[in-house]
Parts: structure tokens; C-alpha cells; sequence
């Protein structure tokens, strides 16, 4: 009986904790309740538990958690049924003129109907309309079967039709009189927090790359891109994850009379997708720009640092672009007049002419066949202090290396020439069986045992693949910069098309004072 | 009529072809039409039609395109109908003991039951039994405002319940020994559809990266990621996307009992899951390889060229794991003994040694503040054929920079700092009114107008950048490289727990030599 108790009392909290995250669910559901009493009370008090079961279908059938599901759902149900009603009705007069080959005229149409009605309702286009033709084969078959004249057919098909017209007219009544929860508006928050969601994962991917955050072990859950609590990871996931419920969202909200800010018939959400697709293709970047974080190849942190500032500021203007963006559609307002992305252009222009400069940061000049280490470093006009960044990085790769690798992680199928793999191996199994994280095998334990001419001659070439990877971060987060003029774009169709105000004051410019 | 002829023929060629492309869906259609009109048969020959609708609706509602799907259907509805059933007998016991309250007991337990189970209903975890959710609340309400005694309960109920569980064991013999369609059929070939897929675009994108395909114009449709017939970018696509399908077939798979090649209670579906996902993983960074064959800026093609039999390496063996992996999915054998990544990692370290020689090729050394052109490449030391191939680079960048440069494209927004951007300006509105393609501004014509310095200290940034794209794609393909070990170990998991074949003969030995 404890139990039982505790039991319910984890159940309670669940409950409350879903609720609260959510009001609307709890509103949603009294109104669910609210619907079903009124349609009772009526059945209860005019006696018509008769034909009830058709009145008490359609309410439980029908209501939906939004207003624009309820009205797509009502008219399926009597587009359904009002077709349905009249074809049957044609066909059972049909039948009374076959005369006893009625029956196997019945037969015959009910399997022609069903093959046609479910052929159609697996065409793609025709999706949105399935609950439709479902109602439509439903009706069809019981008018048939039934075997009613056209006297009868009249009498039960009108009486069907009123309560079902009653149930329908109950639940639009609810949903929409009582607290309406729009579709339209969770498209419309649902975009702006995937704008945020992406300006927060962009800003977390760079501090995280600049403070070098390294996942000792990636978990396997965003190997498999499942969710995780990383909030560089789970903010892009999301924006990238809400394609499905857009979809669903919009053909909602197409459904939904104008009302509250969207006071326009025809109101363009198909281009609030639009947008939330233009953002997903900037989010890919960002998760590219994660998947380099991920990577067991990385580049020392002293190379990274080298453009620590730089980086930095195209991160941070990157994500205010998305934020202000962001802002502007939940504010439904144009765009300032000048050029939004100026700043964060200029950041990157910065960052590349930085790079240009300390290119030889990114690769590893050790190996070239041509103009070696030693004679560059001799060279009689170095007189700048970037000789001493240079000198220093270069004297590092021959005598730090080998503390640098000890940070580069190597999966166990990259040493396939090391013979002592025993215990790397043991240690992979131990953790398949464990089966919540994946661990890479760091090499430093082999490193310093075995150090013949094959192994050196690798890690050299890891040296500069780790070098490497600091160009691909560079040329993922020019890449998401480009990409954000598509975004500009596609934001600037829908203000137009969705009739924005003009922004009244300019958020922008205390801001960016208060920033310089 | 002859418009509706031409409409009607057109109609009928779409639905040939729709039928064409998955006959399965003609033969579901067919087996709908044939559960009907058995159970139509039923009633006429029984005469049962005083309840018939509850034998129609069930097989209408029930019947679904696989055998999972039907079941889970069967099992929510059965589990509905007869746990209301019991809860309302009960309550309506209740009922009639609060003698003359008894509407308002009647009223208040509607409330309280819809308020529950609408509540229940959206708790995530409960998602897939929402169906069975809303048969128990139309059951407990029709039963309810019936306001039946015990005695004509059970007489109604037993009837009801008897036709239910008729329509329901007619739809089930139906899809199970009529050509059954199963759900976890569907799981696997999708898997292994997935794993063609990947294999394909990653073919792809390393090709067309050699070949330099470029998108003059990036179809706008790829840039707001939607369908679009590039095989490189819709197979991915298609890969990435198939989330929710899996996610579907799986909660259907695990409904169904052993049959054809999986003869196993608890079958693991969700293993195949997890191996899509870790697949998945490795498709997003075919997805950024993609990427950067968008890209804006873009290295010039002799430098890609430059690594063009290590790259193709790379593409080709990487390739190759995927589909091999994919048929042991598809003929369910265990990976053969030996690494199947030994190749392709020879290939990546291949790969990996030549961009550590010729790193000079991925930079825009003419920036360095040390050791400049003109006195590296008077070394006296200079002796291998590898200096030929420096030089001619680096004196390309000197002379040749300004041709390379017209296979650069730069957005608009890139050119701030140029005057006359009227003409590109209209260029661009003429597109967005177009709204098929959007068109990338390349520079060439104003770059010859006006050459002053600011301009050609502009190019040479936008130079290096273009180099370090090749370096982006290397890096890309080695992560790609590192992240299939985490797909063969997803794979072993799945290939021990599904208890696959051992492989019988190696069929990549013979392909393995004929390609040597």
C-alpha cells in the first residue's frame, strides 16, 4: 500500500509539473469537459438518447487542441458525412431498381467505394484529408447496409445530420467562445523561439570552441542526435527538429478565421515556414560549427586564442542578427532602414583578414618540401612582433608536440599500426556494455612507450590535421554568415507580405552605443 | 467537356502511375474493400443491422495499410470500449443510488472523466495510445447519458461488444493472412534505403566537388531545404528526414508477431532505429560537405585537382563501407571478420599526408609577415618536382589571382564597400520577383571597373578564404571518416541483439581484388 502511495504521489507531481508547463492543456482539457457536458445536457433534457451516440461521436471526435484542428476536423466530418450521405442515396435507389439482385448491388458498390476512397486517401496532397474520407466510408456503409427506402433514409439521415450538426456546432461554440487556443500563435512563438534557440547555440558553439570545452566523452545520445541537455546542442536541435510541427502548425492555422494580430483574410503563415526553413539552413552550419567542437581531431587551444577576439566578435554579432530578427517577428514589425548585417559582415571581414595574416597557424609548414622551418625562421628581415608568435608556435611543434597531442583523441581504428591495443579495446567494451557514453581513447600511454619512426611520422600528420580543423571552424562560421543574407531575405518577404508595422523607435541604437 | 475529358484522363495517369509506384497500396486498397464487404455480408445475411454500425466502424477505424498499425488500432479500441464499459457499469450504479441527484451525479462524472483523459491523452509518453483514449470517453459518455440500468447495460453492451470485436476479427484475418504488408518489412528496407542513400551523396559531393560543379544560381528550393532532384543533395536529405517514418514503423514493428525473416519474439526494432541514427550523424557531415559545394567562396580548381586521386580515395572507400554496411543490414549477416574501416582509413591517412605536404596549397602565404614568397622560393635547396608545383601556384596568385577570382561568388552584402552596386542591386529584386532561383552576384565586372587598393587587399582576403575551403572539405571528410566507427559499433550492437547470420561466403573479397 506504500506503494501504491508513492506511487500516486510521483503520478500527482508528474501531472502537476506537465500542467504547469503548459496551462493551456489544463484549459484545453476543462474545455474538452465543458463540450461533452453541454452536449449531455441537451441529450438529457430534449430525450434524444436515441441517435445520441452520433451527437456524443462528433464532440469527441471533433475537438482538438487548437481552434484551426477543430474547424479542419468539423468540416472532414461533415464534408464526410454530407457526401457520403448523398451518394448513398443514389446508389440505394439504384439498388431498389436491380430489383433482387439488390443485394449483390450492394456489395459490389460498398467494394468499389472502399478500394476507390482508400486508394485516394493514400495520395500524398490528400494527407490532410484523411480523417474525411474515413467519415465518408463510414457513413456510405451503414446507409447501405441498412437497407432503408427512401422514406426511411430521409428520416434517420436528417435526424444523423441534426446531431451531428448539434455536436459540431457545440465544440466550434467551445473552442472558439471559450479561451481559443490559436494555432496561428504557436506558429508565430514557435519561429521566434527558434530564432533564439539558434542565436544561443551559435553564441555557445564559439565561447565553447574558444575555451576549448572538450568532451572527454562524447555522449553517445548526441552521436545518435538524440536529446541531450547540452545547450550549444539541444537549442539547434530543436530549430532543426520543428519541421514536422510547423507543418502541422500551418495547416492549422490556414484553417483559423483572422484574429488577435493577424487581422488579415488569407494570412500568410506558409511564409513563416519559409523563414523557419531559410533559419534551419543557417542552424545546419551551426551544427556543423558543433560537429567541429565534437570532432576527435582539435585544434591546441593556443591556436585558437590566436584569434580569440576576432572569432568572438563575428559569434556574438552573428547571433544579435538572429536575435533582432528574432525580436522583429515576435514585434511584427519591418526591418530599421540600413543594413542589419553590416555589422556582423565587417566582423567577418575582420576575422578573414586575421586569418590571412596568421595563416600558417592552420597548417603545419613542418612538412613542406620547400622553404623549411629553419631557413624561414633565419630569414634577415623578420623585425615585427608577430616573429615572436610565429617563432614561438614553430619551436612548439618540435618540442611541445607531444604535449599537444596528449588533448587530440583518436578512436581506436585510427592506431590500426600500434600492436599493444589490448587495453584500449577492453576499455571500448567496457563501455559498449555501459551503453551511455561513448569513449574516445586518448594515445598518450602509447605514446610514450613506443616511439619508433611510423608512430611519429603519424602524429605529426594529426599535428596538422588538428591545425586544420581550426580553418574548418573559420570557413563553417564565413559560411553561416553568407547564409544569413538568405535569411534577411526570406524575413523581408514575409514583413511585406504579412503587412508588418514600420518599426517606430529603433531598438537597435542604444544598444549598440552601449556596446561600443 | 472536353477540358473535363483531358482533366479526367490526367487524373487517371496520376493515379496509374501512384499505383504503379508501390503496388502494395492498390492491394491495401483492395483488402479494405474486401474486409467491408465481408462484414457487410455478415450483417445482410444475419440481419444484424440494428447495431451494424459499431461492426462497420470498427473495421472503417481499425483498418490501417500495415499489420502493426491495425493492431495497435484493435488493441487501443478493444482496451477503450471494454475498460469504459467497466468503469461506467460501475458509475452508473453510483447513479442510481443518488436517487433523485442522479443527472447531476451523471453530469459531474462526465466532466471529471473528459477532464482526465483529455489530460492523459497529451502527456507525451501517451501520444500513441490517443486513440484508445478518445474510444474510452465516447464508450463511457454513450453509456452515461443512455442512462441504462444494469439490465438493458448488459444487453446493449454484450451486443456491442460482440459486434465490435467481430469487425475487428474481420479486419485482422484480413491484413494478417491476406497478402500481409508488415510494418517492420517497411523499418528494414528503409534502413537500408538510408544507408544507399548516404553512400550515393557522399559519392556525390566528393565527385562533384572534384568536378567543380558549381551552382551558378543555388536553387532556392536547397536553401530553404526543401525537395529538390539533385541526387547528391536529396538523397541525404531524404536519409535525414526519415525521422518521424522510422519513428512510426518502429511503434507499429514492435506490434507485430514474428513472421518472415524475423523469427524472434521482442525483435529489437529499435536497434534499427539507433543504427539509422548513428547513420544519420554521419549524413549530416555529407550534409556540410554539401555545404560547402554551395558555398559562396570557393577554392579554384586546380588546387582541388591538386588532391584529386586521394580525395576520390577517400569518397570511393568511405562509399563503399556504407553500401557494404547497408546490404548486411539488407541480407541480415554479421560484419565478416578483419575491419571493414581498414580501407578507408588507409585512404583518409592517404589523404591526410598529402595535405600535411602540400598545406601551402590551403593558405595565401603572401600575407605572412615572415619568410615571404620571393625568398622562399629562392631557396637553394629547392630540388623536387613538388617546387615546379609550388611555384607555378604561387606565382598564380601573383598573376592569375584576378581569373581564379571570377569563379568566386560574393553575395551582394559582401560589397559594402563598393559605390556602384545599382546595377546588382536590381539584378537581385529581379529575382526575388522570379522567386525560383536565387542568383549570387559575382564580381568580375566591377572588380575590372574600378581596381583601386582597398579593392585588391579585398581580393586577396576573399583569395585565402577560397583556399581554406578546400581545407573545410578535407576536414569534413575526415570527421565523416572518424564517425563511421560509430555506425559499425551501432551495426555489431544491432547484428548481436537481432541474432544475425554469420556471413557465409565474403562477397567483398572478389570485389576487392577486382578493383585492385
Amino acid at each position: 500500500i506504500t506503494n501504491l502511495w508513492t506511487w500516486l504521489q510521483q503520478i500527482a507531481f508528474e501531472a502537476w509539473n506537465f500542467g504547469r508547463s503548459d496551462p493551456r492543456k489544463i484549459i484545453s482539457s476543462a474545455k474538452m469537459g465543458l463540450a461533452l457536458v453541454l452536449i449531455s445536457l441537451i441529450i438529457l433534457f430534449k430525450d434524444l438518447s436515441q441517435n445520441s451516440v452520433w451527437a456524443i461521436m462528433t464532440v469527441v471526435v471533433v475537438f482538438e487542441f487548437s481552434v484551426g484542428a477543430t474547424l479542419s476536423r468539423g468540416y472532414n466530418r461533415g464534408l464526410g458525412t454530407f457526401s457520403a450521405g448523398a451518394i448513398a442515396l443514389v446508389m440505394a435507389e439504384l439498388s431498389i431498381l436491380t430489383g433482387n439482385l439488390e443485394e449483390v448491388f450492394i456489395i459490389i458498390s460498398i467494394l468499389i467505394t472502399a478500394f476507390c476512397v482508400n486508394f485516394v486517401k493514400m495520395y500524398p496532397p490528400m494527407k490532410q484529408y484523411e480523417y474525411g474520407f474515413r467519415v465518408f466510408l463510414l457513413t456510405y456503409c451503414c446507409i447501405m447496409v441498412s437497407g432503408e427506402t427512401i422514406k426511411e433514409f430521409f428520416d434517420t439521415a436528417v435526424s444523423r445530420l441534426l446531431l451531428i450538426a448539434l455536436g459540431a456546432a457545440v465544440c466550434l461554440a467551445v473552442t472558439i467562445f471559450v479561451y481559443p487556443i490559436w494555432a496561428g500563435d504557436d506558429l508565430h512563438n514557435l519561429v521566434v523561439k527558434n530564432f533564439m534557440n539558434v542565436a544561443t547555440s551559435l553564441e555557445g558553439c564559439v565561447n565553447g570552441y574558444l575555451q576549448c570545452v572538450e568532451y572527454d566523452r562524447v555522449p553517445s545520445k548526441i552521436l545518435t542526435y538524440e536529446a541531450y541537455d547540452d545547450p550549444a546542442y539541444s537549442s539547434y536541435r530543436s530549430a532543426v527538429n520543428s519541421t514536422n510541427q510547423e507543418d502541422t502548425l500551418v495547416c492549422f492555422a490556414i484553417w483559423e478565421p483572422p484574429h488577435g494580430r493577424y487581422r488579415m483574410f488569407k494570412y500568410p503563415w506558409k511564409n513563416y515556414v519559409k523563414v523557419s526553413d531559410a533559419l534551419r539552413h543557417c542552424a545546419f552550419m551551426v551544427m556543423a560549427l558543433h560537429g567541429s567542437m565534437l570532432s576527435e581531431i582539435q585544434a591546441p587551444a593556443e591556436r585558437r586564442l590566436a584569434f580569440n577576439s576576432e572569432l568572438q566578435r563575428v559569434g556574438t554579432e552573428g547571433a544579435k542578427v538572429l536575435r533582432e530578427l528574432g525580436n522583429k517577428v515576435n514585434k511584427m514589425e519591418k526591418l530599421s532602414p540600413g543594413d542589419i548585417l553590416s555589422k556582423v559582415h565587417e566582423a567577418a571581414e575582420e576575422l578573414q583578414k586575421k586569418v590571412d595574416k596568421k595563416s600558417y597557424l592552420l597548417v603545419n609548414s613542418a612538412k613542406w618540401e620547400i622553404g623549411r622551418r629553419a631557413k624561414v625562421l633565419s630569414d634577415p628581415e623578420d623585425t615585427d612582433e608577430d616573429l615572436d608568435d610565429k617563432t614561438k608556435f614553430l619551436a612548439k611543434s618540435l618540442s611541445e608536440t607531444v604535449l599537444d597531442l596528449r588533448s587530440v583523441k583518436l578512436s581506436k581504428s585510427w592506431n590500426v599500426h600500434n600492436t599493444n591495443t589490448s587495453a584500449p579495446t577492453s576499455l571500448l567494451e567496457d563501455d559498449l556494455s555501459e551503453n551511455m557514453f561513448k569513449k574516445q581513447i586518448s594515445w598518450p600511454s602509447r605514446f610514450s612507450l613506443n616511439s619508433n619512426m611510423a608512430l611519429s611520422e603519424e602524429s605529426s600528420t594529426y599535428e596538422s590535421a588538428s591545425a586544420l580543423s581550426l580553418a574548418t571552424f573559420f570557413s563553417l562560421l564565413m559560411e553561416l554568415v553568407a547564409r544569413l543574407q538568405n535569411l534577411v531575405d526570406s524575413f523581408k518577404e514575409l514583413s511585406e507580405e504579412a503587412n508588418f508595422n514600420e518599426p517606430s523607435i529603433d531598438p537597435l541604437v542604444p544598444e549598440e552605443i552601449g556596446g561600443i
